[in-house]
């Protein structure tokens, strides 16, 4: 079974809104063993999207719009859908007496132009939408042709779908059932990584894989079918265990965790606690530790230390490795680590120092040079980096290749 | 002068890849006059994506394909392009020196598959590309039509549309001139600013007027046509004076600036510099406010404290302030701001406290409580808030909340 999604909203042909839904309709689609073959995203204009929703009707078995379900003037799907398929739109009783609900429950009067979202297209079925008051609709149409119309915010199409629209396709849809495994990796490169995956993976249709790769990590996605889902689950299981050999400690998860989930587990595990020592990501590091709930067991705390001055002061990093080494050096870094460390009482102190550009870079250390230190006991391993790229994208390398090392050290 | 988009390629059909050209794109189009009917979203598959560019030459006078140029078999979109207008794949000799000579340049020999892309449908003219092998696809077609192929990557695809197709582009379009003014907000939420804005700008149907709110921000954003752009740019400055003047000190932009930029720029001003104290933030706002090239001039630093321990020992903040008010209090949050201002010898401090959840919430204080407390001099403003949403959400709010009342307090 196909399908094809149409956006509907011409606020979604301006250069500041992008539909997203179909990102999430795609996933749910797909575990139904239902591919989407094409998106469309088309305005308001009733000529428009009547052409848009025949096309797809014409093509497709499954057509999902959303969007243009509300009261307003420019809400206009219910309209292009009944001329297109050339059926009435007719009020619907209960679906009327279901909305003036909703609108009593909060203590409000329906105002009359709401009406027109209980009307039903001949042959349609409404559903009722739990948090919005544009109904959904399910049409069922010669073919074997299914129409399915959703409101277009997030909030109301998700739930909707899930609980209203995917147990109905279920029973239409192929019984091949879907198995994902995620393998996610730091300290490889896209290219390194497919020279060691490419050859395992490409031996295998079934699963399907794809390589995505984002800013210093690098996501192998599985999705392997079969008639039942412990096949699947095996089929799934077997590649990704060999690339997970193959990969090594490259792979930080097997799953949705990010890498200061898995930072913040080990550190848990082990009963370790982190603090950071911060110059050229400002902050950037401390943000992500803390963006994991429960953060505050394992990370005491950190110092964004901007200025030479605060380094000295804040940190007690010496003037002298200052002078001497410059703000931008290994010595510069491991200090902060240590002092942090030292400072906050804590088992692992980190010191990031870096040029983030886009000026203060100098030939010997240009623009992307930064050193990463971490701290353990008398222990102290510091590394140089060069990274790529403008300022935002070495904040984030740096921070992202700092967790990673805390990450490595924590597996030894 | 109407266009339709269409993204080419099999990955932006899965639940990962979503197509973000589409809104360069559109945005470079609106400044031509070219308006954006549609967007279509294909496979790789050669039947569906000659369906695509098909349907989209026969609807619409400027078709942009973007992607499958590269060298590989998934890459067929000069093949469906060709194979739709039924005119002939040609070597292009003037084509293949180019892309000889650029994998010359990187010492490489060009692998024979490469060839490919140097093909170009009889009557279309070849655009070199100065970032990627593939070169991109200019052709006229009857009816005026314009077909334009472009790379899928946006570091090769936006400055070649805007160094080789822009100025062909505005040989063409209509030559109404745009003008566009953005109008930043902050302190103000979307329906509290429609309140006073709505009623100013639905007088105007020329300029345009879209209201984007995102968290803790909202943006008008103006769009004006008209003859020639000294037109268009007082139209939109008469609107964009009416709404400011309503809008009072609640504007913090009149363009692209970001609020960290602006409290940048007015530090620099007057001179001043800035420290932080983060707790529920965890670096979020050191990381803002370092996200500005040249901060270092007005940012000094900060601390996150974590922990109780931590605010105590690396702050200063009295144990009696934390024990009888708790770590979540206005008492703490003043006391951060001062104590950070001071250690860092700056003249503005901030502290930020509060309960980001999802745990950690009491009947007192529930998850959402915060407290933002800016210090100058003797004088400590703070301000307690209850924001709505999840951890994530609620981290931001106070990040920018702490941003704007720095600048609120650096206005007067």
């Amino acid at each position: 079974m196909n399908a094809e999604i149409i956006a509907i909203g011409s606020e979604l042909l301006t250069p500041y809104r992008l539909d997203t839904n179909s990102l999430f309709l795609t996933g749910q689609l797909e575990r139904l063993g239902i591919l989407v073959t094409r998106k469309t995203v088309v305005g308001d204009g009733l000529e428009d999207l009547k052409a848009a929703l025949a096309e797809s009707l014409e093509r497709t078995q499954l057509v999902i719009g959303m969007g243009g379900l509300g009261p307003t003037d420019d809400d206009r799907t219910r309209q292009a859908v009944a001329e297109v398929l050339d059926r009435e739109l007719e009020p619907n009783a209960e679906a009327e007496a279901w909305l003036r609900e909703r609108f009593s429950q909060f203590r409000r009067t329906m105002p009359e132009v709401n009406l027109k979202q209980t009307l039903v297209p001949r042959g349609g079925e409404w559903i009722p939408n739990d948090n919005g008051t544009a109904p959904a609709l399910w049409m069922e149409l010669p073919n074997d042709r299914i129409l399915v119309l959703l409101p277009g915010p997030p909030r109301e199409l998700e739930p909707l779908f899930v609980e209203r629209f995917v147990p109905r396709l279920r029973q239409r849809a192929p019984r091949r059932a879907l198995a994902e495994k995620i393998l996610k990796t730091a300290g490889l490169g896209e290219s390194q990584l497919e020279e060691i995956a490419a050859p395992i993976y490409t031996k295998y249709d079934n699963p399907q894989t794809s390589v995505l790769s984002s800013l210093g990590e690098v996501q192998i996605h599985l999705r392997a079918t079969a008639e039942n889902s412990g096949k699947a689950l095996r089929l799934a299981d077997e590649l990704s265990a060999k690339l997970e050999d193959a990969l090594g400690n490259h792979v930080f998860a097997r799953g949705n965790e990010t890498l200061e989930q898995v930072v913040g587990l080990l550190l848990t595990m082990r009963g370790a606690t982190l603090a950071v020592a911060e110059s050229c990501t400002g902050g950037l590091l401390g943000q992500r530790l803390t963006s994991v709930p429960g953060s505050s067991r394992y990370f005491l705390g950190g110092v964004v230390c901007y200025s030479d001055k605060a380094k000295i002061k804040q940190l007690k990093v010496p003037a002298s490795t200052l002078k001497s080494k410059g703000a931008v050096s290994a010595e510069t870094a491991a200090s902060m680590a240590k002092k942090v460390r030292q400072a906050f009482g804590a088992k692992i102190g980190v010191g990031i120092t870096g040029v983030a550009g886009p000026t203060g870079g100098t030939p010997d250390k240009p623009v992307g040079t930064v050193f990463i230190s971490v701290s353990i006991g008398k222990r102290n391993i510091t590394k140089k980096f060069h990274f790529p790229g403008d300022r935002e994208r070495i904040r984030r390398l740096s921070a992202q290749t700092a967790l990673d090392m805390v990450r490595r050290k924590l597996l030894k």
